[in-house]
């Protein structure tokens, strides 16, 4: 019966290039779509689907029913893209000037939606519940997945899935971790307000590019001395401005950077170590200072036994050098709300293939993707789904 | 015979501030003199002085030979303005938008042509001569003097004096020094040549951000540690930049100073040692530079003599309390030049008055001065001259 | 039959008790060891076991053929003391002053014996061979394994395992890992070499204490900015001693650190990292320097299904709660070198009891463990050695 | 007549060498003089003259009498040892092990000795009075001066001057200056309070040698950013000691430094940055400290008047270039609490002589001096004193 169902996805490629191509050429960045979910609840509509819209502001969700009672399955798609200038010189090629999908949310997009038109023909396979959603503004803080689910789109969700796209390995592979897999990534600012003056005389002023250098130089031992050896941590300042030609001391300086973790406890410790080493730093010169510091995603933490569910449904598919457990990205993720409140696994399917040159990182100018990962990915989540229901009834 | 000449430039006085405020209302930028020069000139010819134009460029030399022969001593007054957008609000305000004498040499140059009438109608005072040396492109390195000392501007000169205006005293004294009063000023650049990347993923990155921060720490060493605490020098950074936003390690950064100095030697050693420390700063961090260290003006070292003879004449007009001996001041001048090739003096003379609202430092957009200053500064000027070709014939 | 054995070892707890208190009384240091190796030898000797001394130095090495045949497998325990003087108030106490067994060794030793009595009074219940590797010389770099391994003990054998004790679980547990168990820990030393001078005169100076400050700053960067987030290291700084009194600027500093790590590469790059900074900012500061790095032992990495086989076999006498997996451990120990030449594994057994004082951590001189831990450790060791001969042939 | 007591001063050279050479012989530390005082006093006193004892501790003040009345007049000699190994091979080397006159206060005593007796016979060279102050316990501070002055060595004085050897300059010169010429020179400790621990695991500590190496950083900056680039400082620090070996991360760090400057306000103000300083760099670190400041001596400020009269009373011995005006000294001197009372010149006399390997700096343990200097020290300030009485009455 499973067969069945693959074969129709395998019927359903040309529809999901057609439909991430059509994306890929339109756009829409978070918290502005408008064609995107209309597209969407669409197709789902078309299907007979119960289709929710604006579902935590312009999220779609829809609901399939299989023939047996059972529990309820999720897969999540997210699909607003990134304010980039494409690079790429292809037919499908976005037609609006600064944004991309440079992120691959269109194959998302894609792939969940062939997966609902598979299933709903086919709701013999399902013992349960298929529950499809489409989400809005994961690129940007606070992202689209908080809303939705306090709009309800997890209501009566046992477990839930999540694709994306990469090009760190070939079209054709997976790439699996259970435990943490994306961090946690917070945003921090830091204005030192010195005293500004003449070059000639630093002791009327006090030097915010000196006071400044000082801060970045001790905030190196948050990482290097104040955290356990054996948890991930990262503190990057992404920029320091100060000052104006040569001969003027500054009295200001703007000092901002990220930090990426996994632990929580890590997490809230870092914060309070950075204000603390401001603090400590700006009394030493006589300076005082602003400080925010901006919580962004948490931890996207991949629960044991859905990973597992997912890489035993991949190796129907693939052979054992295809699924490859990779450490912990340290990049950030909205999944990772959905992961809070249900248990879960987000994945990565390798969709990359110098021979087209589909060889770039996300969030890169000329990133593209070996379509044929679609076909991988949405057989690979089928497979998923199906045995989740079957055996975790 | 003298006080002949004192009541001369008393009537003078009027046609000072005339002159002065008509070079106040049309300024013109350093190396971009046309009317001013021309102005000069001819009011030198009008007083049937030898004169040439175009001496190292913009110059106007006279030269005014006295009854009885004897030393030739040199008055330099410079005559370019600034950058700056007046923001006075007076009859005689600049009417070139951002163009502005913020630095008083609209009086200097009123203050030497009212001495060169003055003298040239009692040439009985003079056991010698006298040159009048009017230098376009003081602010802005590498000045007018080199070129005008090339071009033969002190050829025969035995001696030299200038006047500067300044708000730090009042008007009615002056403000000397004899040994180093202004400093030298020299400016560097340097570029840190790192490598950018993720702010996740600082192994694959040189941080430009560390790396400068860093040297900016080391560089504070070159005073604490490598200077002769008894020998005075200022390095101050006046910018940093370096990145965008939050999470993009930087991959460059740019640093800018100053530093002063009045010790050629101790200068000479700055430019080694932040060389140095670039270097070692670098290489630890793996990463390259640029480093670029411009000579600005060398120091003004006033001689002893010359400076004795200036007191002197000025304890004629002024109360001892009205003469004040200052510390050397960091600013840069070119008048420096004339010093390394004759003796003389460079003198303040207060300009202050705080009822008229000249309190405001030199290249403040609200400078102005009491006029009076010019009558001062005259007198003192005349008297100076008379007394040296009197005295060290 | 196992039950057998495991009845023996009951029988010879009291004498597990006798050795090792005996052991703990007569203490030797690393490469010291004679009274210790000489007891080993004869007890197993005694056994009629194919005795060799004087392996790799003073090691003692002994093999026990089953009745059938089948592959060989190892169990080491070390046997030297450290130089500690013992504070615990026990009938055994150690007599040598400053020297202790404060790291279990003692009981290590006495473990593996009573198993060899045991196991060679049943061998049909080995379908294979056991080889007792009593090791000299662990607490001391370079060790005894590497000489003891060049010297033939590992011949023929197929996996090793090795018990430790430790007071961080309780007795009647076991803390085990899969993967990298204990870092691979290595010291460096670096002397700056400045020049001194009067504290009133610092442009005569190269003052190390400044010098080795901006190094210990400039360290901290290897691991915040340098190393992998995902990847463990440590460096820390141990020591910093330089100069005497208050007024001389001083011509010298000495620093000390230690640097821990799991991946290789990780460790090289981290020498040349540290190596690059002190010559960076030594040239900075226009001083030379020596830079010595001391490898220690490796990271000690345990095998899969070794581990895996351990555990399966604690779990005949222990509940779930009892086996404990572990982090990585930050020490080193150099049963690392047998783990390169052949799988196994390295585990810890829960020594602690409160209530007889068992609750100081290994290398205090109020180390102590509850000896039933022998008890434990004997049976599952030997069920270890037992299964993995049955079910690895 | 001033002609006949120079005379006698050269007769009385023999005397000055034989009584300095037996102080030397006999050196005593300060605050423990018991020999030396008593040898003074009784030459003194055999002089006729009117002598108190234990005057502020140890001190010995004498007065002579002019034969006309007019000011009073102080010559200042200290006469304390330095707890140094004397090197020398000479006849009258130090015969107390440790003890020695290594600052030259051997012949400040004989020569002011010396004068006592060459006036005291010439009493109608003197138009007023001269006060002869021996002063004990130089060397350490709080130094014998204050209480002299507070035991009244200066009531009804109106000028002191003293002398002090000095190798910098061939014996036959004189280095003086007017205005500061000893420098202000304190003492600093910090004592850091962190939290060792094991070097694995820094997280669980406050890493000392880090702290204190971040404190030694920003401690550059009071120099290089807070002081006044005109005025005279310098802070060293003389030594950093924290941990002992490799591994183990140290709780404390002990860091000594000295402070010297020239004025009374930079000098407080330093004392105030490096405490804000120390609060700042431990608190960015969760640390505490201990923090000592010790006033030493203060600057020792010569008058420009009394400078002068010496220099003029040198004129009549010396030739100019033997005359040498010098740059402040860094080094401390308890001299400046008797110029805080009146005024008065601290002078060094050269006493240099290659030939005799009279070379060493004072402080040194071969220090020594060519004794001529005696003679040109007796004499000069001999004759300062009668030019002072007679010209300033």
């Amino acid at each position: 019966m499973i067969s069945k169902v693959m074969e129709r996805l395998e019927n359903l490629y040309e529809e999901m290039v057609e439909i991430r191509r059509d994306l890929h050429m339109y756009p829409e960045l978070s918290f502005e779509e408008v064609r995107t979910p209309e597209i969407i609840a669409n197709y789902l509509s078309d299907l007979g689907l119960e289709v929710k819209t604006g579902v935590g502001g312009r999220g779609v969700v829809a609901t399939l029913r299989g023939n047996k009672p059972g529990k309820t399955v999720a897969l999540r798609a997210d699909f607003d893209a990134l304010p980039i200038q494409e690079k790429n010189q292809v037919p499908y090629k976005s037609t609006v000037p600064g944004v991309m999908h440079a992120c691959g949310h269109d194959a998302h997009t894609a792939i969940v939606l062939a997966i609902a038109k598979a299933l709903s023909e086919n709701t013999e396979v399902l013992e349960g519940n298929v529950v499809f959603i489409h989400q809005h503004a994961e690129e940007q803080v606070p992202g689209g997945a908080i809303k939705m689910i306090e709009d309800g789109c997890l209501d009566g969700v046992d477990a839930i899935f999540a694709p994306h796209m990469e090009n760190y390995h070939p079209v054709g592979s997976i790439a699996y971790r259970s435990g943490p897999i994306m961090a946690a990534s917070d945003r921090f600012e830091i204005d030192i307000i010195g005293n500004g003056g003449h070059g000639a005389f630093p002791h009327h002023t006090k030097d915010s590019v000196v006071i400044g250098s000082q801060l970045v130089t001790n905030l190196q031992q948050v990482i290097s001395r104040e955290i356990d050896p054996l948890k991930e941590a990262v503190l990057s300042i992404g920029s320091f401005h100060s000052g104006e030609g040569y001969n003027v001391i500054a009295g200001e300086a703007s000092i901002k950077g990220t930090v990426r973790t996994f632990d929580e406890d890590v997490r809230n410790s870092i914060e309070e170590k950075i204000k603390r080493i401001v603090e400590g730093t700006c009394h030493a010169a006589g300076a005082s200072y602003k400080f925010q510091y901006k919580r962004g995603y948490p931890a996207t933490i991949n629960h044991e036994q859905e990973t597992e569910i997912l890489v035993e449904s991949a190796k129907d598919l693939l052979k054992n050098e295809q699924i490859i457990e990779i450490p912990p990205n340290m990049g950030g993720e909205d999944f990772a709300y959905f992961l809070q409140k249900v248990p879960g696994s987000y994945v990565f399917f390798g969709s990359a293939n110098p021979d087209i040159g589909a060889i770039h990182p996300y969030h890169h100018p000329e990133f593209d993707i070996d379509e044929q990962v679609m076909l991988y990915a949405s057989k690979i989540l089928t497979r998923t789904v199906v045995n989740y229901l079957q055996n975790y009834a």
